[in-house]
Parts: C-alpha cells; sequence; structure tokens
C-alpha cells in the first residue's frame, strides 16, 4: 500500500488516498486519536471519483463517532480497466429495465458473480495492508452496498464481525446459500421503491441470513433517498459491535 | 381524571395511577421538568397489572430523554367489564392458530374493529385530561400496539404528531383504507417471526401507510423478543418529531 496524498479535512479528519498494485483507495482515521480505531469498510457501486462526496460524508460521519473508514474502486469501476462480461450485462439490466422486462437471474448473475468473485480478494488485500497501520486496530465492519459483495466478504473473510448491507442492488439466487451462512450481526437498509431493486428479492434475501441478530430497515424513496437519521443508527449499530 | 396512588421511582420519575371514569390509567413524568415534556401514549394489548413491568420500564426510558408517558387500561382488558364479542373473537383466533389454520379477515375484524372503535374515544378523553395538566404539554406521540388502534388514533386524532406501531397484532382488511390516510412520521416494529401476527399482513400494512415518512424495523425472534436497542431508537424516533 502506497500513499499518494494526504489532506486533514476542517474536522481534523485525515483523509488518505494510496494505491494498492492498481487498485485506488481511501483512508479516513479520526483526528485526535488515542488508541487504534475500529475500521469501517465502505462499500459503493464502483467509480470512486463519482462517489467521493458521498464516501467522504459517510466516513467523516464515521471519524465523528471515532471508526476509522476505507474504501477501494471496484474491477471496471473510475479509471480501472473495463470489466467486459459485466459491463455488458449491465447494458442488458439496463435494457430490461427500460422495457419494464422482469430481471431474470441470468441477468443478474452475469453482472453480479464476476464483480463479487474478482473484488472479494481485493477487499481482503486491503484490510491485510490497513490493519497493518498502527492507528488502525480491529475489529472491521463492512457498509454499504454492494450488497453481494457485503454477503460474500461476511461469509469468507473472519475479521469483519458486523455489516450493515444496502440493498440496493440485485442478488442472484445462486448467493441466497452463502446468505444463509453469514451468522455475524447485520442491519439491512431496504429503500422502498428503489427504482434498481427488487423488493421482494431483497426481503427474501434477508430472510434467508443466518444471523441471529438481524435488523431491516426500510425506508420510504427512491434508491438514494436514505433518510439521513440512518447514518446515525448506522453508527450505533457500528458502536454496539466493533467496542 | 382523579389521581389515586402516587410514588417517585428511584430514577426521581413521578408515577401516578389515575382513574378517569371507570378507566385506571398510569401517568409517568419526568423528575426535573424545567418545561411542560411531550407526552407518549404507550399502547399495550390490555391487562395494566400484567403489562405493569414492561410499561413501567417503557414510560422510565421515555422519561429519561424528558418525555411523559402515560397509558389506560383498554376495554374488556384488566377488571374492566368484560367484552363479550371480543372474548369470542380471542377464542376463535385461538383455536384457529392452534389448529394451524389460517386467521381469516372474519374473526380479525371481529376481534379488533370493536375494541378499536370503543378504545379510540376513550384515549382521546384520556388526552383531553392529560393535556390538561400544566405539567404536559404537546406534541404527542403514540407508541405500541394494538397496532389498530395506534392506526385510527393517527388517522381521527390530530394532536397525534408521529406514531412508533408495534406490528404485533393482526389488523382487519377494512382498516388499510384508515392505514393510507395516515400522514404523520411513523415508525414500525416487526417481529419476523411473530407466532400471533402474519409477517405478509405487516408488510402489506407497512406498504399502505399514507405517511411520506415511514420506516419500518424488522427484527428477528416472537412477539415478545422485540430488542432492546429498538427502545434508543424509539426515543430518537420521537426526539425527531416532538421536539
Amino acid at each position: 500500500m502506497e500513499f499518494t496524498a494526504e489532506q486533514r479535512l476542517d474536522d481534523d479528519v485525515l483523509e488518505r488516498e494510496f494505491t494498492l498494485g492498481e487498485i485506488p483507495g481511501i483512508l479516513w482515521t479520526p483526528g485526535p486519536a488515542p488508541a487504534p480505531a475500529p475500521l469501517i469498510l465502505l462499500g459503493h457501486p464502483g467509480g470512486l471519483r463519482r462517489m467521493y462526496p458521498r464516501l467522504a460524508a459517510r466516513a467523516r460521519h464515521c471519524a465523528h463517532d471515532g471508526f476509522a473508514a476505507a474504501t477501494i474502486e471496484l474491477p471496471g469501476g473510475g479509471d480501472r480497466r473495463r470489466f467486459a462480461v459485466v459491463e455488458q450485462a449491465r447494458a442488458d439490466l439496463r435494457r430490461a429495465l427500460e422495457a419494464g422486462e422482469p430481471v431474470d437471474d441470468d441477468i443478474v448473475s452475469r453482472l453480479v458473480l464476476p464483480l463479487v468473485d474478482q473484488a472479494v480478494p481485493e477487499w481482503r488485500a486491503a484490510l491485510d495492508a490497513i490493519l497493518s497501520l498502527p492507528e488502525i486496530g480491529g475489529p472491521v465492519g463492512y457498509s454499504g452496498g454492494v450488497i453481494a459483495i457485503g454477503v460474500r466478504l461476511a461469509v469468507v473473510e473472519p475479521r469483519i464481525s458486523a455489516a450493515l448491507l444496502f440493498a440496493g442492488s440485485y442478488v442472484p439466487r445462486a448467493m441466497f446459500d452463502e446468505a444463509r451462512k453469514i451468522t455475524i450481526p447485520l442491519q439491512v437498509l431496504l429503500q422502498w421503491d428503489d427504482e434498481g431493486n427488487d423488493r421482494q428479492l431483497a426481503l427474501d434475501l434477508f430472510d434467508a441470513f443466518g444471523s441471529t441478530e438481524k435488523t431491516l430497515h426500510a425506508n420510504m424513496g427512491g434508491h438514494t433517498g436514505v433518510p439521513r437519521f440512518e447514518a446515525d443508527s448506522a453508527n450505533q449499530f457500528f458502536a454496539r459491535h466493533l467496542r
């Protein structure tokens, strides 16, 4: 991991850009950090530059409660090498949605599975690098989408102790068996009228999660309409499980 | 309204029993109350004495955040006159559940509608009396079950500004039209595996509510397994809307 830029934000949060091989990422750490901070990995749909304002706001909100936060670019996202098979599937998904057709599991599988297969080892490598820094402690939480990446990470990565999953993207049926294997505490966010997601699929996925502690927060509105108060609720969730 | 007993609890909360005609009730007010406190009405399934430990815990949790809380006995509950038609319906419901039969809307209507029709004017009369006390201000919230009573109150009682509804009991389909008329902010609690409720009915009801601000919190477990952290979340919800 190589730091490429750093700035101290006006709330004293330290923001550092880094690269991990070819993968760009950002790490935010709380201002005066007396002890190693627990870490929250911030999931997103890809395109770090485009997502930056929202990611930075989420990260700073984490930092204000004493958490470090980090994110990396997704495979095929931002300036990274295009991911042909996923782009084809994304075009098929867009076409189906525009035509008002049901989104079939084949498209979802072609869109999501290759992304998960490539992204998850990258997140784990980022975790290795970030947890080696003295200012970062454990335990680790995952927060956000792509929900299928969060699901896979929650199953395979034992350092992740709790996950706040944003049910704002499709999950292939093949991953429901993985969902059943999750045992860590979950908080699941669902936008009731998400234009790019299937409500019933999200409810079925919530039902499938194997965790005994899982909470669904469903709010009105579309994909980007998650209410502001959910950010506080997220920090309270992580405070219960990462301290 | 006549106060019949009072005690100062160890956290300085003042608990006063009262009667309103034939209806017993309890009012809790925060210890040092510099300004009139907003009021939260605590709904419950009937049987004040049986429910007292849980109601008192909820009320004290409200009071610790500066809210007054009040509740009254339901029609047919506790020592009040039996409510023959409702008791018959309750016996029918129990029989259907024990036989593993689907709970049909006829039973639910016979159980719930008479209760709502009688209880709601009583809650409104209690509100008149309690809001006349100088230590109680507005606005008012409703918190708990019976959810059908909360639904009706949210529609007909303009002094109620926000409601936390516990989706832990059946609602007759006839009341879905009332649910569509609700416009106040709602937080809806659902126990995912509530043995005495229908999950899909609760999700349909949440969908029907007319409010633009409504949040569903679904947690694992049965009817009485609402996690402790939901009490904090409830106070945060009321703090957003009653202050």
